[in-house]
């Protein structure tokens, strides 16, 4: 069942084009899934693929060019005149139309739109690209299927056939009053249920869950995952239905949101991927590490300040990645945990009750790192006392970490900061300076140095 | 629209559920969302939350315990009987049904089942449960419109009333041959516009997406994420259709595992929660900073070894965090790129050119940081053949630790291992280990301590 792109197959369709055996290329691709055609156009020079998708029914290659990765897309649409272009945006649904379009440079952003051929498409592309980004006009489609009130089923089922023909999934059917108001809405179930001469008025359901044009779109993510949602309403200020978000741009949603919480704790700064270009990913890397360099270059500071015990104690110099690595790790677990509890809502409770688990589980892992700290000392025919004071001070370092890695993402998330920024090198390089000036400072009171 | 939930609302009802005021309880939570209903139940105590399942219908209170944190719903299963346990699995799903059984002790298991009234239901779920968990058997539901190629439009409407009664959402409708092989899936759209006398297999669409019950999990999520699928259905070895697998179970299933990538690239080896309790949280953190611990003494050997530079160039162990530090940052942003990579297929070509492309991007970073050591060596007055040796040695460490960073989770991926455990604590630990050797190793060749 499944569509293998192999080597081979990338070849031969290679071959077929510098041809131009266009009959052979459509026998070839006929009834592959546009996703499968997506992934062929990725692994094509972009003067072939644009090729394709002059040649392929737009049907299909506006479907296609939806899957592609942003990059790719940009080099063949720049390879399409606008009227090219416009016929692929007739296929897409306007969410898809207006994304499209809002990549393209402003000046053919106008061209495209005057040669759309359906005028309304055309104004439900322009309505979406005027909504802010993050928002739910953003993310919200036009196409939907709606009824009013007063009909009754027999009517509502042939006005249905007619918008279903534009519509390419029916996820629900929205009731409006006669002004267009969302009044509520009529699963596809209870209309197959019910007799054929009853009032939409009689079988609709009044309870609809909805979301306004400006509602953010982390709030929509969250009310369609949490009351298991597949498609939610879109209604204007004044109550009027204008459009429908479905769970499949929630999934896309969702994803990018988790992998750039992944890239942020990874100290990546920028939604770059493996593929991307050296100068791409060195601007989504470096900025971290110089980051980290600088916390380095403190720590270089801090230690001169602690040269005397050199020649005293030079095992607490040795000892000192030790220390680092330990108040980065345990930083980076405890705003880890926060982070995601934030994200997911089950951070409750006051800080301070937060604050004092932490400590507690601080105190459990930190009792046993230093005893194995001792036990090591121990072995190797350490001085107790020293051992003991590395121990000591290891313990603190890592209630003070976490305490850091705790603290830092709660108050960075009441001030509207995304929290995530402080479970990477943010963490890490403030709990490195913090952990080794504490290491030296007790262990100075402690040995005396 | 949106239903919040207030400690005062809270009290209201745990104040109600003490004097036993059945009637005001069911008045107050008419209408309220059984998603809203689970985090009410989360605030009370367990007996509360309990009063509230018996008292409420089960059409609501099955669906509140599905939305539960696993922790709360084991603490109020334990409180109902194998016959109050059964009443709630009646209304749900087989899917989830399955799910919950699998949570109860094996004892408890067999009781429940054998009170559930509806025999089909009973049986489908014993099924389900027989598949092995991570596959679409365990994530299939029993649930699902189908229809036989040779009926009429008009007799496919008459049976799919009466199977819709028992499925909550009909996402596909499924077309069968006369064995109950899948042959293809029929549109609810198609339906509406087809002539009630048309034969199903006029109007079917022969080619459908399906995955067999022993089909990964993982594989599941991709196929339908890549094709865009809100439901998928599930065939057995013969072809014959068993089940549907909808997007809603989807999503969670992705947002559980970006969760557990980044727990674990955080140094977090279980799904836990912020709201868990210190032992979980312990058991869950303390293993990774052991394994840290161990590779801070690995460095304290490796220093150790290094002990005659102390007294000529004790600079060197001032950079150890810088360098330990460096080490770690590259290392964790490789891998991370790598592992999204490998998790989205975008991890093209082959694992030399991979390297070759990281050693470039190395280059790039640890050239410019080393300038900058270099210019900060300037300005605090170190030795400029020092600034330098510390230079070099530090771009010599940001090169492995790539490598490390990248080699490291492509292998762990080619012998089947989740490469995401690489992104953690193990890369940062064992590139600080490597870091330190070879850095001092370096100056050691340069400055000849």
């Amino acid at each position: 069942m499944q569509f293998q792109l192999t080597a081979d197959y990338i070849e031969q369709v290679a071959k077929l084009i510098i041809n131009k055996e266009d009959l052979a290329i459509k026998t070839l691709l006929q009834g592959v899934h546009f996703a499968d055609i997506a992934d062929l156009l990725e692994e094509l020079n972009s003067k072939q693929a644009t090729y394709l998708i002059k040649l392929l029914e737009s049907e299909i290659t506006s479907e296609a060019l939806m899957e592609l990765d942003e990059d790719v897309r940009e080099k063949i649409l720049k390879r399409l005149s606008p009227e090219e272009i416009a016929q692929e945006l007739e296929e897409m649904d306007t969410d898809d139309a207006a994304d499209i379009i809002a990549e393209l440079d402003d000046h053919i952003q106008k061209e495209v739109i005057e040669k759309i051929e359906d005028e309304t498409h055309a104004s439900d592309i322009v309505e979406l690209l005027n909504y802010d980004d993050d928002t739910a006009g953003a993310l919200m489609a036009k196409e939907l299927v709606k009824v009013k009130e007063s009909w009754t089923v027999a009517g509502c089922v042939r006005e249905m056939r007619r918008q279903a023909e534009n519509v390419t999934r029916v996820h629900s059917i929205y009731v409006t009053d006669k002004d267009g108001k969302l009044t509520g809405r009529l699963s596809l179930k209870d209309l197959l249920t019910a007799s054929t001469k009853a009032h939409i008025s009689e079988i609709y359901i009044p309870n609809v869950d909805y979301v306004t044009v400006d509602t953010e779109d982390e709030e929509v993510a969250r009310i369609m995952q949490k009351y298991d949602l597949e498609a939610i309403p879109v209604v204007d200020h004044n109550g009027i239905l204008v459009g429908r978000i479905t769970i499949d741009d929630i999934v896309d949603f969702i994803k990018e949101e988790a992998e750039k919480d992944y890239q942020m704790a990874a100290g990546i700064s920028q939604d770059v991927e493996a593929d991307d270009s050296i100068l791409q990913l060195t601007r989504a890397r470096l900025p971290w590490l110089v980051l980290g360099l600088f916390g380095g270059l403190g720590s270089v500071y801090i230690l001169q300040g602690f040269e005397e015990a050199l020649s005293t104690y030079p095992i607490l110099f040795f000892f000192t990645p030790l220390i680092a690595a330990m108040a980065g790790n345990v930083g980076v677990q405890s705003s880890a945990i926060i982070v995601q509890g934030l994200a997911n809502d089950v951070v409750k409770g006051s800080l301070v009750t937060r604050l004092i688990k932490e400590v507690g589980l601080a105190l459990i892992n930190g009792t046993i790192l230093g005893l194995l700290v001792i036990i090591f000392g121990q072995i190797v025919g350490q001085e107790t006392i020293v051992s003991i004071t590395i121990a000591i001070s290891m313990l603190s370092v890592i209630i003070i970490a976490a305490l850091i890695g705790t603290f830092v993402p709660i108050v960075l998330d009441r001030k509207g900061i995304d929290p995530a920024i402080a479970t990477g090198p943010f963490i890490t390089t403030s709990n490195d300076i913090f952990g080794i000036f504490l290491f030296f400072y007790i262990s100075k009171i402690i040995l005396g140095f």
